[in-house]
């Protein structure tokens, strides 16, 4: 079953619904990953594209936690948004409790999305928020707490295009009028609310006119680059190429990037940036070549709890995920891997971030800090 | 069809046999790739690698070139042994012409199986050293010629497994009792007539009770990682771990990876060095972290006739590498790509060529000149 992509929601208040119209004809690159329809969830199973475009319906927080843990959903943001709804999925049907009583549903909940995976910092952004608001509420009746938490999921999603879209605005002023873009993962609208971070600077740059062809790494194991971001791009008719990640080092040296533009799943107080693996390669290489690295980062992925990249932890992904593919067995059997799924980018090799609040350039420790305050 | 993986070829002689026994005894990496089967070539069909281990039966020029270009046989040493046999399928059945005729032919068989890769030297040295054989012996009959073109293609590949053992021996001793070592590629039996380049220094590390563990890149887009160097390992017993290519830069930041072994497709007279895509990557990363990079060469691979890296022709291969494993279609239809299947990696950031004449240091220049004096 398949919903029309310009479907709006029909509880976004009458200003958001001005925004959002704004928003679907400046673009073509609308995807809604994630759409709250009236009492579940519907998301794009994102392990189908680009094959097949496969809707999927979630309806209780277990199924959440295990579209987040399989990756159906997944880029930081959209983590966060899922998560969100999954909260409210969980506690909507407690019953006739005290509010000491939801309130230990509520931390097992809370504990058990966050869970679903360890590094991306706005699945915990999400959770806190919530579990904050909720304690706020604690003299109201339960009913109402459950009625805010659906609206604050509600507003995370919704802020969440805003932010995307500021990126997007912000960091485009950075790009070139003519210039080749190497990224890396997805970070487009498939794993944000919309637009993406990273991606949104490109799709913006290519709506102000400017010439650009994208590098696409394809990016080893789950192939988000070609799978999604190729999908996207393609959608949105920018010119782009599709790489293998160990090509790139030959694309710098042969001077054919101008810039390379990522996302990031935890930022550390000092600037450390965990992300995708094979991110850290792509910084050290474009440190070889002075090519300016950038990092796109909703503030929600700003950790300011820790203070280096060491404290942020590493997920180990399962061995399937590099010794097949579709079903094809690519090694032999029973072979030993190591499948991390991200790297810790350190600050020094970051030209600058781009938040909703601007591009913050070093020292980061400095600067990050003053977004806070 | 199997072979017993310890048949002899009848056509070796005494001392080769006694040789070849010595050489069988002492590892367990003796995987023939190549085999000469008296009037024809029977090759493992590598691209069936690891799932079944299929045998293939080359009889005519024709299939060799297809069998090179599909990388049924791979790895710059095997292309050149198989092109040396290919020679002579392609002359043996040339009757009654003159000499001036026959070498009308013998061109036309160099032109035609030089074609089949552009980027690895081997393949034109073999060639090449068929035909000065042949214009040696122009006073010979036609028949005696051929049957010195078959001895020339039987010496080759005897000659590439004593270098590969040779390369082994000299290559082991600067790898340290205990060592992380990370390669990236295929260079083992596969890819030569026996034990390998880059890989022949790693078994020979681990048989002189080196206490060793590799990091297996998996190479994409062909996955001679995976494929094939895991398999070989795992068949020798040596410990090992499967990576993906774009987590080489974590393994090295986090202190896992003591030096580098890769091998090449071709050498230019200053050291810059041709080798799978990837390698100038890992070359980078290696020199911001301080980890020796080294390159096994035999001489063959060496090109005293391209003054640098700038000069050697980089094969782009089909996008339906990229887009399509196992028949798994990964990125959308239609989609741009840019598949070079080699790079090249600066002469600057080598720290040394292991050849069957020993370690070559810097300056290469000099150093590489004197291999040939």
């Amino acid at each position: 079953m398949h919903t029309p992509r310009q479907h709006i929601p029909e509880t976004v208040t009458a200003l958001t619904l001005i925004e959002f119209n704004l928003v679907m004809s400046e673009t073509t690159t609308a995807i809604q990953s994630i759409e709250w329809r009236e009492d579940h969830v519907r998301i794009i199973d994102q392990t189908f594209l680009p094959g097949r475009t496969v809707y999927c319906d979630i309806r209780d927080v277990g199924q959440m936690w295990d579209a987040i843990k399989k990756l159906k959903v997944r880029g930081a943001p959209a983590i966060g948004i899922a998560a969100a709804y999954a909260f409210y999925l969980g506690i909507k049907d407690i019953q006739d409790v005290s509010y000491a009583g939801f309130k230990i549903e509520v931390d097992r909940i809370s504990n058990y999305l966050s869970s679903s995976r360890p590094t991306a910092i706005n699945l915990k952004w999400a959770l806190d928020r919530i579990a904050s608001t909720i304690h706020a509420l604690r003299e109201k009746p339960i009913d109402e707490i459950k009625e805010s938490v659906l609206r604050l999921a509600k507003t995370i999603h919704e802020e969440d295009k805003r932010i995307c879209k500021k990126i997007g605005l912000e960091g485009q002023k950075l790009i070139p009028k003519e210039a080749n873009i190497l990224t890396h993962c997805n970070t487009g609208s498939l794993a944000t609310g919309q637009y993406g971070t990273a991606l949104s600077m490109i799709f913006h740059a290519h709506e102000a006119g400017k010439k650009i062809h994208v590098w696409v790494d394809e990016t080893r194991p789950l192939m988000q680059g070609s799978r999604l971001t190729a999908w996207e791009l393609d959608k949105a008719g920018i010119p782009m190429k599709l790489v293998i990640d160990s090509a790139a080092g030959h694309l710098m040296k042969s001077g054919k990037v101008d810039l390379i533009v990522v996302g990031t799943d935890r930022v550390a107080a000092n600037g450390d940036t965990a992300n995708k693996i094979g991110t850290y390669t792509l910084s050290v290489l474009a440190g070889a070549h002075g090519i300016p690295f950038y990092v796109a980062a909703p503030l929600s992925s700003i950790d300011m709890a820790v203070a280096t990249g060491d404290d942020i932890p590493i997920e180990e992904r399962d061995s399937s995920e590099i010794t097949t593919i579709g079903g094809t067995k690519i090694a032999p059997k029973r072979i030993d891997t190591f499948n991390p799924a991200f790297d810790v980018t350190p600050a020094e090799n970051i030209t600058a971030f781009i938040t909703e609040k601007g591009v913050i350039k070093p020292p980061f420790t400095e600067n990050l800090k003053k977004l806070f305050s």
